[in-house]
């Protein structure tokens, strides 16, 4: 008997990743293609069903591809479009979800990549029968994704989850998304860099590192700071602060067992958990104090797309039964 | 054939209403008693239960009693638990749920006032046939229910939707939770009277009505205010402009599709309302702007808390079906 297998795709604005994951979250299968620039949808649509239909031919007695989870930017889940996405070179809305499930004859769900490995993380991480909790990617931006009851929170317009852009400093930091102090620009690894160079330039205007800002990013930061530089040191600390004061906000919201952690910041580990938990603990309600856990995810993070996109495959075929 | 209705039973720190109220939401019978003090939980129930039974028995042939809800201070869903209410005289954990299924021979449910009455605008309100929305009442604190995709949020914990006691202002007011900043502290009638206060002594320390602080309540600033009053304005002014950021900030979370306001500064009409909308309008996040409609409650202010009490126990046993 071949195993029911979920293809997960990826779609970035550089690369579109694929891969078949089986039910126990086994990656057995991965590639990726580039995106593409200029094209029509349904030429990266094309290009990745080749792919993947050759796989399933050459292991016909092995695999058996059961359905298709996709993960882009400005992904609608209800409707299965990509909606007025900036990075990608697409315009409008396109029924993306609906092209993937014609062409190889199996249904096709759409998501955001934040819900989408939130869904990972309940499926195959550290959420493993959490009910109620938060997952928060912090990569160059801030995304997340909301699960209560067991259920992926979409909202009426399947926007939901959008934590990075909560306002936590009033006529604080310009923001990518017209407005000022959302959260993303204090916790996310360019928010870090911008409280670097705000520290380093308070400090000292001259200061030789300044002269080369390009040079500075969160690895940089995080090199730093693990080799006892202060600035750098304090610059974790600030991230940590805001983000345990937005989370601890959070709580309020939905009440979540737990909070998970992804992406490059959170890999930085203490540097950034333990001031965030200390400023999570300070700025808790008191009826949610010691009840919360804030985590690491458990998803590697270079596979963390595709056992996301799959699981919200394998979630929607599981909720079916 | 005798009309089934639930009971909707209202646990304040003064008094303790009730009501039979039957599936189209028409109250057929409503009564309440003094809660009392020092006493046992149970001397309650059974109280209230007397006045029901005798209800019941005198009306055999008009009504069934199927189900009872209860909203209470601190009260816990999952347990049907109160726990530690700070506005009764029961100390520790009291199973009331337990106390009056047993005595009435029907499920009885629990939850906190705020989430009952977003029930109740589910059911027989505004909220009809809406999946995804927030209700607020602002009384003399900020109580907030959160409903994603027709299933009330609760939480790991049976705590979620405390909304008021987000913190908005680092630093700011002094709040009763202990912390600083909370919403509550700015967007509740004690919050308008704290801005008018502040207003008012900005402007003019010896201001003879701050020689009577004691008369300054939300309604003498809403007369005020409609009186042409330019601090009473201001002051409702400031209240909404607090609220519509706070919204705006909530929106990211759930994604509803309405905001409900309650209570009696909702009441206020268009004096909280037009500020209000203006400041979500300004800080909402632009994929979610024109899509959300801040509305008023539809449910009569003195029969909310019966009717959502009664709606927690219709809402209960039809999912059971």
């Amino acid at each position: 008997m071949p195993v029911e297998i979920c293809a997960g795709i990826d779609i970035g604005g550089t690369n579109t990743a694929f891969a078949f994951v089986d039910l126990k979250g086994q990656i057995v299968y991965k590639d990726s293609i580039p995106t593409g620039k200029e094209t029509q949808p349904q030429d990266l649509v094309d290009r990745v069903c080749e792919k993947i239909s050759a796989q399933l031919s050459a292991h016909k007695n092995d695999y058996s591809l059961v359905g298709i989870g996709i993960g882009a930017p400005n992904g609608n889940y209800f409707n299965g479009t990509i909606e007025f996405a900036p990075n990608l070179s697409w315009r409008g809305i396109i029924p993306i979800a609906k092209y993937f499930s014609d062409r190889m004859s199996v249904p096709a769900y759409l998501t955001n990549d934040a819900n989408a490995a939130a869904l990972g993380e309940m499926f195959f991480g550290a959420a493993k029968g959490v009910k109620d909790f938060i997952f928060v990617t912090l990569g160059t931006g801030l995304g997340s994704g909301i699960v209560c009851n067991g259920e992926m929170i979409y909202g009426h317009d399947g926007f939901a989850g959008e934590l990075g852009h909560t306002i936590v400093v009033q006529h604080g930091r310009q923001c990518g998304c017209g407005r000022r102090g959302c959260l993303e620009q204090y916790c996310s690894a360019t928010g870090l860099v911008k409280t670097y160079l705000e520290i380093l330039t308070s400090a000292n205007p001259e200061n030789p590192i300044l002269a080369n800002k390009e040079l500075i990013d969160s690895k940089f930061i995080y090199e730093k700071a693990m080799g006892g530089d202060e600035d750098a040191f304090y610059a974790f600390n600030y991230t940590g602060e805001m983000l345990g004061f937005a989370l601890a906000n959070s709580v309020a919201y939905t009440s979540p067992k737990a909070i998970f952690l992804f992406g490059g910041l959170a890999s930085a580990g203490e540097l950034l958990f333990n001031p965030t938990i200390l400023s999570f603990d300070k700025n808790i309600l008191n009826i949610y104090k010691n009840k919360v856990s804030i985590l690491p995810s458990a998803l590697p993070e270079n596979d963390a797309a595709l056992l996301g996109t799959a699981s919200l495959a394998w979630n929607e075929l599981q909720r079916k039964k």
